[in-house]
C-alpha cells in the first residue's frame, strides 16, 4: 500500500476485456484499472444474440444487467469493481515508450492520454465483408454489435421481411437462419465454398444441411453472392456466382471474423500467420508489458501446437482472467491453448465438436483412424433421442483427437466429455471401460461416448473394418461390384430402406441362409442395420466364415444422407 | 474351426451375464455359449423399472425387447447371436476339477450337468431384508425382479394404495420414492442412519431431502423400521425404532444389496472383504477358468486402489464385455477399476457423484480441500436452473478425487466431464481453462465446472477462505462472534434472508462503508450473496483492507439448507 498503484489499462469492453479488469482488480484492490470502450454498452451477451433475436425471450436487459438485475454500466463498474470504464471512447494508439494510451471520446471529439504500467488488447474482431457490390444497401447487415441484434430484433417485432438471405454457412449463420425462420421468415443459406459447417466432415455435414432444410429453411452451397441488389438504396435480392437471382429484403453477413489489431500493428506488436496477435502462454504480446486476450490473438492448438483463431466467448474470458492475474503478478498464470470446442443449436438438432475432424488431422499430416456410430442417448423407454457422432484417433499412440456430435439427441454432454478426454490427452482405451454416470434419464447403460470407443477399439484392432456412407453411395453410383446387405428385419425393411440393390437377410437367420451370399470370398460384402450394431455383429459372423471383405457401413441407414427408396 | 469348438459357460442373464455370452460370440463365432439363468426373463432393462412404475413409460415389452421390438428371450438368443438360453434354471454347483456346472430346470426339477472350459460368473447381487419382524407380510416388497417391478406397477394401475414407506434411503429408495409419488401415493422414507444418500457430504444431502420434500414426501432419518405392523397377513403399518406408527399399506425394502456369491463361495473361489467376488484386472476369479462380472464382484478404486462394491448397471456391461473377450482370448483385455460414479434423478432435482466425497477422502485418509459452488447450467436469458456443487481435490498434487453436483439444472454433463477428468487423472489446473463446448443453450460463458475448478484454485492458492453452510450454521447456534455479511441488493434482502444476525453492506457501497465493520481485524467476518460470487470479491476487498480472518460462505444463500428468517 505504500508503492504506488499500478496502472492498468485494458482497452476493450466486451468479453475479455471486463474479465482481466475484474480479475485485476480482484488480485490487487489498490490498482488503477481504466477500461476503455468503443460501444456504448460493456459485457454484453453477445452469444445471445441470436435468441433475443428469435425470440427465446424478450427482455433486452437481460443481455445487459448483472444476474442480479442491475445494468453493466459504467456506474456498474465503478461501484462494484472500482474500474473506471469510458463507453463511446476510442483507443487511438499506444506509445509503448512512454507507456501511454490515446483515446478519443466519439461523441465530443475529446483527445487525452493515459498512463499504463501495463496495458492490456482486448479489441476483439471486426466481421469480413463481402467484396460483392451492393454490400452497402439497406437491409444489409450482420450479427456482430448490440446494435446489430436491435436491427435484427426489429425484424421480428416489424413483420415486414418475408424472405432473408445468410451470406456465410458457419455457426453464426446456422443461428441467425433459425432465430429468422423462428419470426416466420423464409431464409436461405448462401454457402461459397462445397460445405457448410467447414468444422464437420462432409458426411456429418449432409445430415446437418438435410435436418435444416426440414425445417423450412433453404441451403445452397457451392455458389456465392456476387452482387446485392436493390432499388432506391434497399436491398431487394441477391444475384449469385451462378446468375440465379433471389429476391430478399434481408441479408445477413456471417461470413466470419478478422482480428481487430490495427492498433496493435501501428504500435509493432508482432502478428502471427492466421492474422491474430501472437500471444506467449502468459498471454504477452512482443512487449512484456502489453497483453491481450479474446479474438484479437491467437490460440495454439493443445493437439498439434499449431496456431489457429478461435473466436469463442468462453475462452476469451478464460484469457481475460489469465492477462487479469499476470497484469498484477507478472507470470503467474498460463493459458495452455485450445482444442478448438463448439457447438451450435441448429433448429432441433445440436451440433458440436472438439479437437480435430478428420478432414483437420489429415490436412495436419497425423494418421488417423475414424470411426462413426449412431445410438440413442438415453433409452427408447426414457424417450431418447439420436446422436450420430464421428471419433478420430491417432494410429499408434490411440489417443483421442477429435470428435463431432450431431442430433437430436443430447450432443453437447457428449462433445464435454470428449474435450475432457482430449484435454487429458487420454487414449482410447481410457475412454472403452470409464465409470460414467448412468440411469436411464441420462443415458443408456453404455453411454454413446463409450460405444465409440468401444466401436473405435474394434476397429483399430482390426475386428471391424468400416465404410462411410459417401464411401458406399460412391461404390453405388459408380457401379462397383459389392454385395450389400441390410441385416435388419422385414417389418423395418417395408417401413424404410436404401434402394441402392441391397439384398435383405435379418440377423437372426443369417446363419442359415450363408449360402445366398457371394461365393467368392474374397468379394467385396458391405453390411448395414439402422445403426450398423447388427450389421457389425453379422459382418463377425461373415469374417468367421471365411470372407475376407468384409465392411460395415458405419452409422447404419440414420447416417445415410442421401435419398432412400422409402 | 479344425479344433474342438471353446466351451463357454454363463451363470446369470441379467446384465453382464449377456454381455459376456455377446462378445463372447463376436470374438469366436464357433464356441459353445451356454447361458443358464434363473428368472424367466433375459437382459432385462433393470434400471428401467422405476420408471416403469412411476407411468413414464407404459409399455411392459420396452423393458425386455431389444430395440428393433424383439423380445430378448431364448429364441432371439439362439437366433441372433447363437447362444443357448436355458431360463428358470438354476446353477447348482460347480465342479472345478472336472469343469462342469450342474443345473437344475426350477419348473420340471430336472437336473444336468454341463462342461466348460471357460466359466463366468455373473450372479449378481440379492436385496438385503431387514431383520424386524413382519417382512415377509403382503404388501412388503423389494425392487429387484421384474417380477417386483411387476407388483409395484400393479399398485400404480390398481389405486389401491395410499400409504408407502420406503425402507432406506439409498438411489433406489429415493427412485421408487418418486415413482410412488408421481402414482398419488403418500410416501415417506425411513432411514436408519442420520443420512440419506450416503454417497453425498451432508450438506448436500440436506438440500435434497428439502427438495424431496417440497415434491410432499417425507424423509425420516436417524430412525429404523423396528417392526412391520399387519392385520391378516397384510402390511397395515411400521413400527419405528423411536416408537413411531405409520400407516401404510405398502413397504419398499431398499435397504442394498449383498452380493449372490454362495455358488463361488462352495466352489472355493476367493471372496473379498468387501463380501463381493475377488477378481484381477482381467475379471479373472481365484481359478483362471472361471471369470465374474456384475453385481457379484469386488471392484478396484482407480483413486484409491481400495476394493468396493459398485453394483451398477454399467459397469455390469462394461465388465461384461471384458469378460467376453478373456474367456476367449485371455488376457487380451482388461477392466481397469471404477471411480464410483453414480447418478439419480429426484423429482426435479438430479443427484450426481464421481469419486470421492470430503467424507470418503477423509476416510481414505487424503489430505483435500473442498469447494462448493452454486450457479446456473446455462444463462438466466436462457432459463437457467441452478447446479450446485463440490469439488474435491488433493492438496499438493491438486489433482481431481471427486465431484458431486445437485439441482434442477444439467447435473449429469458436469459430473461426466468430471468423471472423465477423474479417468484421466487431470489436476484441477486442467480444468481451469478447459475449452469445454459453449454456446447459450448448453452452457454459461464459463461452465460450471469451470468455475468450480477456478474456486478450488483460489482456496489452494490462499485467495479465498471459505466456510461451509454448516460451519456458519454451527457458528451462529454456539453464539460464537462472527461479523457475518450479506453482500446482496436491497431488494434481494427483502425478498429472501436468513435472518442470523447479518448485516447487509451491498457490494457496490462496501469500499464506501467499510468504518461499518468491526475495527478489530482479526474479527472473524463471513460474506455470502445469493451464490457467493458477490460475497467473494467483497472478501478480497476487505483483505485487502487489512481484515485478516475473512471467509466465504461457500454456496451462498442458495445452498442453505436450514429454515431463513423470509
Amino acid at each position: 500500500m505504500s508503492s504506488e498503484p499500478l496502472k492498468i489499462v485494458v482497452i476493450g469492453g466486451s468479453a475479455a476485456g471486463p474479465k482481466a479488469a475484474a480479475k485485476a482488480r480482484r488480485t490487487d484492490e489498490f490498482a488503477e484499472i481504466t477500461l476503455i470502450q468503443r460501444d456504448p454498452d460493456l459485457s454484453m451477451a453477445s452469444c445471445g444474440y441470436p435468441y433475443y433475436i428469435g425470440g427465446t425471450f424478450d427482455d433486452r436487459n437481460l443481455l445487459v444487467c448483472s444476474p442480479a438485475g442491475v445494468p453493466r454500466d459504467p456506474k456498474f463498474f465503478d461501484k462494484a469493481k472500482r474500474i473506471h470504464a469510458l463507453v463511446r471512447t476510442e483507443a487511438v494508439s499506444i506509445d509503448r515508450e512512454h507507456k501511454t494510451v490515446t483515446y478519443r471520446h466519439l461523441d465530443s471529439g475529446h483527445q487525452d492520454s493515459i498512463a499504463y504500467d501495463r496495458l492490456v488488447l482486448a479489441t476483439g474482431a471486426a466481421p469480413l465483408r463481402p467484396a460483392a457490390p451492393g454490400a452497402d444497401l439497406e437491409g444489409v447487415l450482420a450479427l456482430h454489435s448490440l446494435a446489430d441484434a436491435d436491427a435484427l430484433r426489429a425484424v421480428r417485432d416489424q413483420g415486414q421481411v418475408t424472405r432473408a438471405i445468410i451470406v456465410g454457412g458457419g455457426l453464426i449463420g446456422f443461428e441467425v437462419c433459425e432465430a429468422l425462420r423462428l419470426a416466420g421468415i423464409e431464409t436461405t443459406i448462401i454457402e461459397k465454398t462445397p460445405q457448410v459447417l467447414p468444422f464437420l466432415d462432409p458426411d456429418l455435414a449432409r445430415l446437418v444441411v438435410n435436418h435444416t432444410r426440414t425445417q423450412g429453411a433453404d441451403i445452397i452451397t457451392g455458389n456465392g453472392v456476387a452482387e446485392f441488389l436493390g432499388e432506391e438504396g434497399r436491398l431487394t435480392g441477391v444475384k449469385l456466382d451462378n446468375g440465379t437471382e433471389l429476391p430478399a429484403q434481408l441479408a445477413v453477413i456471417s461470413v466470419g471474423v478478422r482480428p481487430s489489431i490495427a492498433l496493435a500493428q501501428a504500435a509493432g506488436l508482432e502478428i502471427g500467420e492466421q492474422g491474430g496477435l501472437l500471444v506467449n502462454e502468459f498471454m504477452q504480446t512482443s512487449d512484456p508489458d502489453i497483453y491481450a486476450a479474446g479474438d484479437c490473438v491467437e490460440c495454439t492448438s493443445m493437439i498439434t501446437q499449431a496456431q489457429n483463431r478461435a473466436p469463442y466467448g468462453d475462452l476469451a474470458n478464460l484469457q481475460g482472467r489469465v492477462v487479469g492475474q499476470n497484469v498484477i503478478e507478472p507470470g503467474s498464470a498460463r493459458f495452455p491453448g485450445n482444442i478448438q470446442t463448439g457447438i451450435c443449436k441448429i433448429f432441433d438438432y445440436t451440433v458440436g465438436v472438439t479437437g480435430l475432424s478428420a478432414s483437420a488431422a489429415h490436412a495436419a499430416g497425423l494418421d488417423v483412424e475414424t470411426v462413426l456410430i449412431s445410438g440413442l442417448d438415453i433409452p427408447m423407454f426414457m424417450h431418447g433421442q439420436l446422436l450420430i457422432s464421428k471419433l478420430v484417433a491417432e494410429r499408434g499412440s490411440e489417443r483421442i483427437l477429435g470428435f463431432q456430435c450431431i442430433g437430436p439427441g443430447d450432443v453437447s454432454k457428449r462433445v464435454a466429455v470428449m474435450a475432457t478426454a482430449i484435454t487429458g490427452k487420454l487414449t482410447v482405451s481410457d475412454m472403452v471401460n470409464a465409470d460414467l454416470p448412468y440411469a436411464p434419464p441420462y443415458s443408456l447403460a453404455l453411454d454413446h461416448v463409450i460405444v465409440a470407443a468401444h466401436a473405435m477399439e474394434n476397429k483399430l484392432k482390426g475386428r471391424m473394418h468400416g465404410l462411410s456412407v459417401s464411401e458406399v453411395k460412391r461404390k453405388v453410383d459408380a457401379g462397383e461390384d459389392v454385395f450389400i446387405l441390410d441385416t435388419r428385419n422385414p417389418e423395418e425393411f417395408e417401413e424404410m430402406r436404401l434402394g441402392i440393390g441391397e439384398t435383405l437377410i435379418p440377423q437372426g437367420a443369417l446363419r442359415d441362409r450363408l449360402n445366398e451370399l457371394p461365393q467368392d470370398k474374397d468379394k467385396e460384402i458391405v453390411l448395414y442395420c439402422k445403426i450398423s450394431l447388427r450389421g457389425y455383429e453379422c459382418a463377425a459372423i461373415l469374417q468367421a466364415h471365411g470372407w475376407r471383405n468384409v465392411k460395415v457401413m458405419e452409422g447404419g441407414l440414420v447416417a445415410w444422407p442421401y435419398p432412400r427408396e422409402k
